[in-house]
């Protein structure tokens, strides 16, 4: 039977204000077993970026990378948020370790094709290197990954931490029974968008056809979900949206085969 | 017999401008076996201070750090400066991994008390895990350590890179035959500082006092070449000040006991 794992991926606004990021690493410190924090930061870098008199430009919520807004990025992920969460894991006893994709070339990405948009320095992950990243876990290390990759040719590419979460879980996956754990603004997929009580405990591809051609699930909520899916049948066990405070309880969507 | 290792130290004049930094990553990659990089980068946070709106203020040459300053040393020390290392250092196919102090709890400092200076969000190291490094290098890793420790209670704190170099080589130098490099602005310590030729070639404890008391080394040569005899003392077995560019010849000054 494979160790469990569990792989959870938080969104910038709860890590990178100090009272946030305290709850949330109250939390995740102690979740039990192995586990991999991916962690995003694109309001600091959003805000750092204007101080330094940097415009941001997004497109379809992806944020264009220049060479300025790169080194942006680098400093914001890879530096502050990444290293401020694992300086306050340290202090929960957790052995945590910042990891960017180029780190021990544990995530491999080609630089995205100027197509109708030229993203500039963004990367799609090509390669995730399991077995190295399930040493330092075996070794009781947590790794921390802010959503930077290179191109293995000394560029870093900016890359989506909701890509990085699904890619790594899904490279972890022969070696460990993974739980693949997406933070939310709300407690999971709701069914009425109103009621926070009306979460939705359990999606599998039957159920989600039915939700898409019913309307319950409609938009921005259509590719995630579909993310969720392709993460499942890539070898994840399950895949969780919950809300970030509400991690290690049992609320939340559970979407599997 | 111990395993060779090679710690160097490289000033942020070498790592910030990417011309300097892609000639001694060329060295650094070349340089056989287990081995260690220390990395400045005080004019890189520096500028961006500056950019921010953020005033640099430094005492006996050491860096004011409040709480805005720590971000900037948070963000181009562990990410912008250490990132673009890790990053060229794996497309030479190195499995370079990027630490603080905080990362693994490798480093453990105590914050410098208020005296008649405050210097701030700045830590004196009182602990090198030696041991956990050196799971990590034994497994063919190359930590690439930016000068950020931490006290273990969640503070990030500024720590001289030279500092963390003869820290860590002490803490090291049970566990491995360690060489230490100080990357300097010289090819050695010179007898002559107008010639460039007139490197010492070895200095021990006598050598030291008689270079003092002729007058040859004075300055701020002096607490330098202490700490370099002091790292010997502690079992490192030997130091070596030399130029970047050197690195990996028979250049240079060698402290031993």
């Amino acid at each position: 039977m494979k160790e469990k794992l569990t792989l959870v991926k938080v969104g910038g606004k709860i890590v990178e204000n100090p009272e946030t990021l305290a709850a949330f690493v109250d939390i995740f410190a102690a979740l039990p077993g192995a586990k991999v924090l991916v962690h995003g930061g694109g309001r600091t870098a959003t805000d750092i970026a204007a101080r330094l008199g940097i415009e941001t430009h997004m497109v379809n919520g992806r944020r264009v990378t220049d060479a300025n807004m790169l080194d942006v990025v680098t400093m914001v992920y890879g530096g502050l948020v990444n290293k401020n969460i694992v300086a306050s894991l340290s202090a929960h006893g957790c052995c945590a370790l910042g990891l960017t994709g180029a780190d021990m070339d544990v995530i491999r990405s080609r630089r995205r094709p100027a197509g109708q948009v030229d993203y500039g320095f963004v990367g799609d992950p090509v390669r995730v290197d399991g077995e190295r990243l399930a040493g330092l876990i075996r070794s009781g290390v947590i790794p921390i990954m802010a959503p930077l990759t290179h191109n293995g040719e000394g560029d870093l590419l900016n890359t989506n931490a909701d890509t990085i979460a699904g890619e790594t879980a899904k490279g972890l996956a022969a070696l460990f029974d993974v739980t693949l754990i997406y933070c939310f603004e709300h407690a999971g997929v709701l069914s009425d968008p109103n009621r926070e009580d009306s979460v939705i405990g359990h999606i599998d591809p039957k159920i989600f056809d039915e939700l898409v051609q019913n309307g319950t699930v409609s938009g921005g909520m259509i590719p995630k979900l579909e993310n969720c899916l392709s993460a499942v049948r890539a070898g994840v066990s399950r895949v969780i949206i919950t809300r970030a405070d509400l991690l290690g309880t049992d609320s939340g969507t559970t979407i599997t085969l």
